[in-house]
C-alpha cells in the first residue's frame, strides 16, 4: 500500500486524484499494491467535493504522518511548492511533481536529497504535458549522445502562431482568442515571451547532456513581434513560424536558445500545430527521433504525474534517478551559431536591394517584395557575423533564424 | 562488471560491439560499472576483424561461462534464437534481443522464465528500430488504457510507398529500386506481404494491452495490390496510402489489422515518409501521441539493443517486467470493425456509378473518373456490410479502407 498526498487540488491536482481513483484497479495490478491519496493539501475549501473529507489545509499533517509515502505538488511556483517538497524528501518521502519552474530552478538540489536519501523524485509531466519525454531520454537514449533537442514546448503559442498562419490574423487578434478560449493567460507574458519554453528546454537539455543547464543562461525570445507580414513571406517562402526551444551541440559547444523560428518542410516539426507539443531529438547513435502529444490538458498532464507515481510506487526501495551533473554547463554565445535568417526590409529600393543581396548572400538567393518593402534568407554564417552586416541596414525590421 | 555475449555478428550484433566500445566511458557512467563484451557466438570467422579474439563458434562456451551475466541476440529467427534465449535465462543470465520474431512468438515464455528467475528479458530494438517506445508503454503510458495503437513499423514499404506517391511510378519498378538499395531482400515477401509488421504490432499490442496478443491471428494483407492508379486516385483525394499496422478497442471489442489504409492530412502518421517508422498511440487519458525515427538501420537499431543493455546493467538484482498476460486476447473479427472504404471500380458507365453510390453511399460523396473507370469513398459501414454489398459489383478491383 502506497498513501500519497497531493498538494494543490487546481487543474492538475484534481485529474491526478480522479486518474488515481478511476484506473484504481489498473494501477494496483501494474504495481501489485494499492495507491491511495491520504490527503489533499490546499488553500481553499471545495464544499460539497468528494476530495473534502480529505482535504487539509495545514502541510505539517502530511509531512508528520509517517504513513505518507509519497507527496504529489502540483501547486506551481518556486515558494511553497519548493519547501513542501524539500521537507517532505528530508522527511523520507518519495515527490513527484509537474512543476518546471520548481524542477528547472530547484532540480538539482532535490534530485541530490532524493538521491542522498534514497528515494525519488520524479517530473515527467513537467515538459511536454502527456508526451512521455524525460523517461525516455534518461531510460532509452542512453547507448549514445544527444546532439541537439529542439521542442515546440508551449502550446499557448503553437495554437497562436497556428491561427496566424492559417487565418492570416494579427498576433494581437488570436492573442485574445487564445485567452477567450482559456489557452492563455490574462497576463500572457509566461507564454508569449517564452518564459515557460526556456524552463522546460531547460529541463530537458540538463537530462539528454547529463548536466545542470540553467534556464537563466537560456537566450529567450517570445512571439510578440511576430506580425502578419512576417507569415505571409514565410508562407510564400514555404516556411513554418513555429517557436523553437533548442539546445545543440556542434564542435564540442553547447547552444541554448528560445526564439521564433522558421522550419522547412519535411522537418518532423514543420507539421506540428494548434496546442500540439512535439520534442525533436537527435542522437549521435539513433538518429532523429520525434515525441508528439497534448502539451497540456487536464488528463494528459495527470496521467503523466501518475505515470510518476506508479514508477515510484514500483520503486520504492531504491533511487531511480534521471542523473545530470550537478556543476553548471557553460552554454557559448549564441554569436558563435550558425544559421540561415530570414530578414524583412521595411522599406528599401532596388539599389537597397542590390547592397542587402550583396552583404548577406553568397548563394542564390529569392527575394520577395511586398512593396515597400521585402524579405530574403541569407547565407549561413554565425549571429555575430550577421550582426555585424545587419548594422548597416536601419531598414531591418525583423530577422528569424532558419532550423537546420 | 556486467560481462555480456553477442549471439551473431551481422548488421545489428556488430553495431552492438560497435557502441559498446564506442561510448564505454558513456555507459560506465550511466550504470556506475563497465560492461564488456566477453564472447561473439557466429558461424563465420571474421579474419582481420577485432572481435576474432573473442569469437566463439560454441553456444555452451557462453552457456557454460558462469562470469558471463547477459546474452545479446540478434541473430534473428525463431530456431536457434530461441534455443540459445531460453538456455541463457534458465542458466540465470539476463536476455535481450532485437528479434521480433522471436518476441512475437514466444515472448509470453521468455518473459516467465525470466519473472520466475528474477532476470530481465529486454527488446526494446524489436519494434521501431531506434525509436523508444517498448519501455515508455510500459513505463510512461500506465496511468490509463490504450485505445489505439497504430503504426508505420516497416521501413521498406513505406520507402516504397512514398516513391510510388512522389515520383507516379509503378509497384514493381521501386521495389526493384528498393532492392537495389538493399532496403528490401532479394525475396521481399516479409516486408511487402506485411508479415513483418504484423510481429511488430503483435508485439505492441501485447504490451500496450497488457495480454498475449498472437501475431498469427492477426489479418495481414500487404502492398502487393497497390497500383499507380490507386495512388493517383489518392492523391487527387488529398490522400496518402500507408502499410499501418493496427491495433483499437471498441465497445470492448479488439480488432487487429496490418493492410494498406488511406490517411487523411492531419493525421500525425500522414507525413510519415522514406523509411522512416512511427508509432501512434491513443490513450484514454493521455490523448493521442506519437513516436517517430529511424524504424531500421545498424547504429539505430543497435543502439535500442544497447539501452536495454544498459537497463539491464542498472536493474540486475531484479526482474523489470513489461507486463503481459499470458492467456491469449481474443480478437473480434474484422468484419465487424466500422470504417471508410476507397473503392475502385476498373470500368462502369454512369449507370454503374449511380447505382455503386446508391449502395455504398448515405453521405455526400465524390465521385472521382479515370476512364474506363472510377473511384470514390464510401459512407462509414462494418467490413461485414461493405463487403455484403460489394458482391454486387464485380467491377471493384480495389478496396482500401480508411484510417479513422
Amino acid at each position: 500500500m502506497m498513501k500519497a498526498a497531493v498538494l494543490g487540488y487546481g487543474t492538475i491536482g484534481s485529474g491526478v486524484v480522479e486518474i488515481l481513483e478511476k484506473k484504481k484497479d489498473l494501477i494496483t495490478a501494474e504495481t501489485g499494491q494499492e495507491v491511495s491519496v491520504k490527503y489533499v493539501l490546499d488553500l481553499r475549501d471545495f464544499p460539497g467535493d468528494p476530495v473534502e473529507r480529505i482535504l487539509v489545509h495545514d502541510f505539517n499533517i502530511i509531512l508528520n504522518d509517517p504513513e505518507v509515502g509519497l507527496v504529489i505538488e502540483t501547486m506551481g511556483g518556486t515558494g511553497k511548492a519548493y519547501e513542501f517538497v524539500k521537507a517532505a524528501l528530508l522527511a523520507g518521502k518519495h515527490a513527484c511533481t509537474s512543476n518546471k519552474a520548481l524542477v528547472a530552478k530547484y532540480g538539482s538540489e532535490l534530485l541530490a536529497i532524493a538521491r542522498e536519501k534514497n528515494l525519488n523524485f520524479q517530473f515527467e509531466a513537467s515538459v511536454g504535458g502527456g508526451i512521455p519525454i524525460i523517461r525516455p531520454l534518461y531510460s532509452c537514449l542512453t547507448a549514445g549522445n544527444v546532439t541537439e533537442i529542439t521542442g515546440i514546448l508551449n502550446g499557448t503559442t503553437n495554437f497562436m502562431l497556428t491561427k496566424m498562419d492559417r487565418e492570416g490574423r494579427a498576433y494581437e487578434d488570436v492573442l485574445k482568442e487564445a485567452q477567450a478560449l482559456g489557452y492563455a493567460e490574462r497576463d500572457p507574458s509566461a507564454d508569449v515571451e517564452g518564459h515557460d519554453a526556456c524552463r522546460k528546454i531547460a529541463i530537458l537539455a540538463s537530462i539528454a547532456l547529463g548536466q545542470f543547464v540553467d534556464y537563466e543562461d537560456i537566450e529567450t525570445r517570445g512571439i510578440t513581434d511576430i506580425t502578419k507580414a512576417d507569415m505571409a513571406y514565410a508562407k510564400e517562402m514555404g516556411l513554418s513560424i513555429k517557436l523553437l526551444a533548442s539546445c545543440k551541440v556542434e564542435d564540442g559547444k553547447v547552444y541554448a536558445s528560445v526564439s521564433p523560428k522558421l522550419l522547412r518542410e519535411g522537418h518532423p516539426l514543420y507539421t506540428v500545430s494548434g496546442v500540439f507539443n512535439a520534442v525533436f531529438v537527435r542522437g549521435d547513435m539513433t538518429g532523429d527521433l520525434m515525441f508528439y502529444g497534448s502539451g497540456a490538458g487536464k488528463l494528459p498532464t495527470a496521467s503523466a504525474v501518475v505515470a510518476d507515481v506508479v514508477e515510484i510506487t514500483k520503486n520504492s526501495d531504491r533511487c531511480v534517478y534521471p542523473g545530470w551533473r550537478d556543476e553548471k554547463l557553460e552554454l557559448s554565445a549564441n554569436t558563435g551559431a550558425v544559421n540561415q535568417y530570414f530578414v524583412r526590409f521595411s522599406a528599401g529600393d532596388k539599389e537597397v536591394e542590390k547592397q542587402a543581396l550583396e552583404a548577406f548572400g553568397t548563394e542564390e538567393i529569392t527575394v520577395l517584395r511586398q512593396e515597400p518593402g521585402f524579405a530574403f534568407l541569407t547565407a549561413r554564417m554565425t549571429r555575430g557575423e550577421y550582426e555585424e552586416k545587419a548594422a548597416a541596414f536601419p531598414q531591418i525590421c525583423q530577422m528569424i533564424p532558419v532550423q537546420e
